[in-house]
């Protein structure tokens, strides 16, 4: 019920153009996911989500265990029907949230036990609790639980975090329940250190799981760290499956590691920088509490097609900011989620033109400086 | 280049089954206009408006002039333009306003004068200035600038706000630039004293505007003195004009006052109600927070042909309700309006089948007691 095709790759680079099939539908790869962490993409309906070109959304394990629980969306027929998504889906593994979030209690090889931040209750998170509650999400892609060190660790600990993530890996792929309806994503870890990636990599090849994402790696590293990474660690992967980079990231990120073999994105950056009134544009950053945008009539960014560029002002962008209409928000994220979409169907374009490398001329914003103003993934 | 017929009266009872046209379009009426404070009905873009059923918004003067100015929206093309919005607007006076929200610092038959609530500065509203203020807004429907007394008000109070009141009408007409393409509605006060609303409805109609609100009737009176309120006044307007009853409210109100022959509603019922968890439906309110709904895999109300429950159950909109996510407000507030424009399309229905009357048999929440557990409009 599942299937991965590389349909064309690009001679001028590592870019591939592919497409996934799912049981609830194709994402055209590479792809971007805009994250609905509690079941909802902030702000935004499932209908204006589809209107953005996105095809397949992320939720959190961990935030949606925690309320209102993967037993009570199960029973509500799986988070497809519960958040009113009828596309493809794709759960992190909550490995990331624990090691992140969480008040830690206990940690070892078994797994992990930290306090609800909700109610206060014991919870227990271990690779087949983790698989157990994907399977109850039913999310067409579901990943495994991992542990993901802090860009600050020893590399001893980043060492003993892939020795790990490698026995979880086993371990949740032994206990997924629905091969053939989920597929299960290995998860690449080791930092910034190649020898650790490259042994990361070769140890879960053994495992021939369907898909692998690359983790670590939206965790405090430069750009210049990740894309050394991504560029260690993507030829090491199986050519013929999907590969996935975890919470990145800025335009620039996202072009370079689709340069470099990437498939799969997912961030939180749209819809941050949206809801705080910041907007992403192919010259860089509108920040719309600027009192130059007071009587500027143009659009965000003048040739965008979506519905806040099509109906709205900049002028009354930063009206509804300075008021606190909730409307304001909205628009954005809608905004800046079509901006990331436009990104990537201009990156498969051009990867099925065979010059994806030179999108960093068709996107200044691919340059390195053009971030500079943006809210990073960690802000508030 | 602005028409009202009436199409059709009802021989049950005064309800009239009307059109408006206005250089932006055409309004059924008796029709119900969501309220856009702040140029934005709060978390609804308008298209999402547009699929409630919604053909007319209202835009409060007060609040636009605060921020971000008549002059800015002015010189952003209007406030049609400025907000996206391409249909009819009504605008207030801004009079109700300025009684109940502002610190007023002299109040006398000149005019206001109150500290703006936003950066301290004085503020002057009288019949002029909220007339060049709503010229330059450029709504369809403009109003008189008048004094809204309290509901607590003395008998004398109520008769001097009503003989302040016509005579700002005066002011207002002869204040009025546009009026080819705006139409100026007088407003009737008079509170709950028949005769005062009878002098000010003869008072008025020497005036010969081309439209009348009913105001001070969402101000802390009781169903049954609104009501009795509306039967004294609406026989006192002229028939060929449209008849807009200032913030009323629930729909047990609406309906009663559609039988008793008013055209146009507004009122912060359905948004409020939605931001804050509760949902209308035709057997009474729901809220979403109540442990009950937690396993509910209904939609809203069964039968409810919008995107909420189209999409959505009980369930998760509890779940977003619970977890604070902003989707929450934004689905329960389209159903609700959504179930507004669903009574109205009704009650238009039944007129012209001439049973208007038979209303409340039809609709089990036009019945009084069906209101219990809403937010009221004035609630925070």
């Amino acid at each position: 019920m599942l299937r991965f095709e590389v349909l064309q790759t690009d001679p001028t680079c590592e870019a591939r153009r592919g497409r996934l099939t799912t049981p609830h539908g194709q994402v055209d790869t590479p792809a971007f996911m805009p994250v609905g962490t509690r079941g909802a993409v902030k702000g935004i309906t499932p209908g204006q989500l589809v209107d953005t070109g996105s095809q397949i959304v992320l939720g959190n394990t961990y935030h949606l265990e925690l309320r209102p629980g993967a037993e009570l969306i199960e029973q509500m027929g799986g988070l497809h029907r519960f958040m009113g998504w009828p596309g493809p889906i794709l759960t992190d593994s909550g490995g990331y949230q624990v090691f992140s979030l969480a008040e830690l209690n206990q940690i070892d090889d078994e797994g992990v036990s930290f306090r609800s931040p909700v109610d206060g209750s014991q919870i227990r998170l271990d690779p087949e609790t983790a698989t157990r509650i994907q399977n109850q999400l039913g999310a067409d892609l579901i990943t495994c639980f991992d542990q993901c060190p802090p860009h600050s660790c020893e590399r001893g600990d980043v060492a003993a975090a892939v020795e790990r993530t490698v026995r979880w890996a086993e371990r949740c792929k032994a206990a997924h329940r629905y091969p053939d309806r989920q597929w299960l994503f290995g998860i690449n870890q080791g930092g910034v250190h190649k020898d650790l990636r490259r042994a990361c990599a070769e140890r879960l090849a053994e495992l021939d799981l369907p898909g692998c994402a690359i983790g670590g790696l939206s965790v405090g590293e430069t750009h210049d760290q990740m894309v050394e990474t991504v560029e260690e660690v993507c030829p090491l992967l199986p050519a013929d499956r999907p590969r996935y980079l975890m919470g990145v990231g800025m335009p620039r990120d996202v072009v370079a590691a689709v340069v470099r073999g990437v498939d799969l994105f997912d961030c939180v950056l749209p819809t941050r920088n949206g809801r705080n009134g910041y907007a992403f544009t192919a010259t860089g950053p509108i920040r719309l509490r600027n009192a130059q945008y007071r009587e500027d009539a143009d659009p965000l960014e003048p040739g965008c097609d979506c519905i806040t560029c099509a109906h709205h002002s900049r002028s009354y962008l930063r009206h509804l900011f300075m008021t606190g209409e909730m409307l304001g928000p909205i628009l954005v994220s809608i905004h800046n989620l079509r901006f990331y979409q436009r990104l990537m169907a201009r990156l498969r374009d051009l990867i099925e033109a065979g010059c994806a490398a030179r999108i960093i001329e068709a996107f200044p914003i691919a340059a390195a400086t053009a971030d500079d103003g943006y809210l990073e993934a960690t802000d508030a």
